[in-house]
């Protein structure tokens, strides 16, 4: 059945999902980027931006499988960019150069509207401006029955959360603590969303999680 | 070098060390138990209260190594019992029976003045009234350059770190969501307590991290 996932996302020991301060040079926030240094590595992630080489192991299947059976996309409008406000133009095209990693629909989350966006390999981003409902409504439509990935950031996969919307969390808890930026779980109460059962895998560099409802 | 440790203390995903609600039926708050599944299978926890059995993988390992090089312990009066207020009478001798699993001098924080008891197997439980500094003192004079193990719960750990008298954190993250509780990490800046450095290694239940000034 088609669900709607969060996947591969890391947190740090004390439950950060990005740094603090994005900006161009930092796109995950500041130190935003140790949190991913298991993901990064992997065969997975080399062979998305065209390179060869990477680890094979429990880290890389599950990179990999972040990526099985997706049919479409939702990101917030800070993970599209670090662009803020109404779109001045249409030169932000996202961080992911000219064949963005997705290659499906990608709706993206904003207040100020812009129109469609095609890329090379397949992606096309949207610009929803009704709400996080309208947006989720669309990707299902386009994942014509394959799961939609929530990829982010932190407040965008808050917002589905709260509203009962996730049916699937797989979280790659990452040895590292921020201190500071965003915070995944503060005023969350997954059990109380229904998140009761937990699944374990320890990678490489990461140990993965799965929160399913009971 | 004689330390100041916290050690195989167990911190739930979302970063709870106890569940809410803490009373004589749930010493460790409500599901505060099953931070601690990890622990209570080994053989080392399976020893210490007279029984045989157990695994002896690697939560094994970290169970035992966080009763070696010991000399005395520091606990917060809520981890010594469920009793509030002023002492009644002597009749609360801890929540472990007659012969506690300490075997060294055991400083409890509390407001309220009590006379050492002294307990089967070398623990003796002396109540300390004038502060964690006091506490602390104390309880580097007794282990006599062996390490002081800050043994909980969250209230003593976090008046310890924020004061920086801690050396070292070994937490236990277990594949559990509380939702409500005691929060270990929350308000709590590590990297800027000066703890930059994280080892890891997954366990059989629980990933062990251990926590260093850089």
């Amino acid at each position: 059945m088609s669900k709607v996932r969060v996947a591969a996302f890391s947190v740090s020991l004390d439950g950060f999902g990005a740094g603090p301060r994005q900006d161009l040079n930092n796109p995950l926030g500041v130190r935003g980027l140790e949190l991913h240094a298991w993901f990064v590595s992997t065969e997975a992630f080399k062979k998305m931006h065209g390179e060869r080489g990477g680890t094979r192991g429990i880290d890389n299947d599950v990179a990999a499988r972040s990526f099985e059976n997706i049919g479409a996309w939702i990101l917030g409008r800070n993970m599209f960019g670090p662009v803020r406000g109404p779109w001045k133009d249409d030169s932000w095209q996202g961080w992911w150069g000219e064949e963005p990693p997705y290659h499906t629909s990608v709706f993206v989350l904003t207040h100020h509207a812009r129109a469609p966006l095609p890329m090379q390999g397949g992606t096309t981003f949207y610009f929803v401006t009704d709400g996080i409902e309208s947006a989720l409504k669309q990707a299902k439509d386009a994942a014509a029955g394959k799961d939609v990935r929530i990829g982010g950031g932190v407040s965008t996969i808050r917002q589905y959360l709260m509203a009962s919307l996730v049916d699937e969390l797989q979280l790659s808890m990452a040895p590292v603590l921020l201190g500071e930026g965003e915070h995944l779980f503060n005023g969350i109460n997954f059990p109380k969303l229904g998140f009761t059962s937990v699944e374990r895998v320890p990678g490489e560099l990461a140990t993965h999680v799965t929160i399913k409802k009971g």
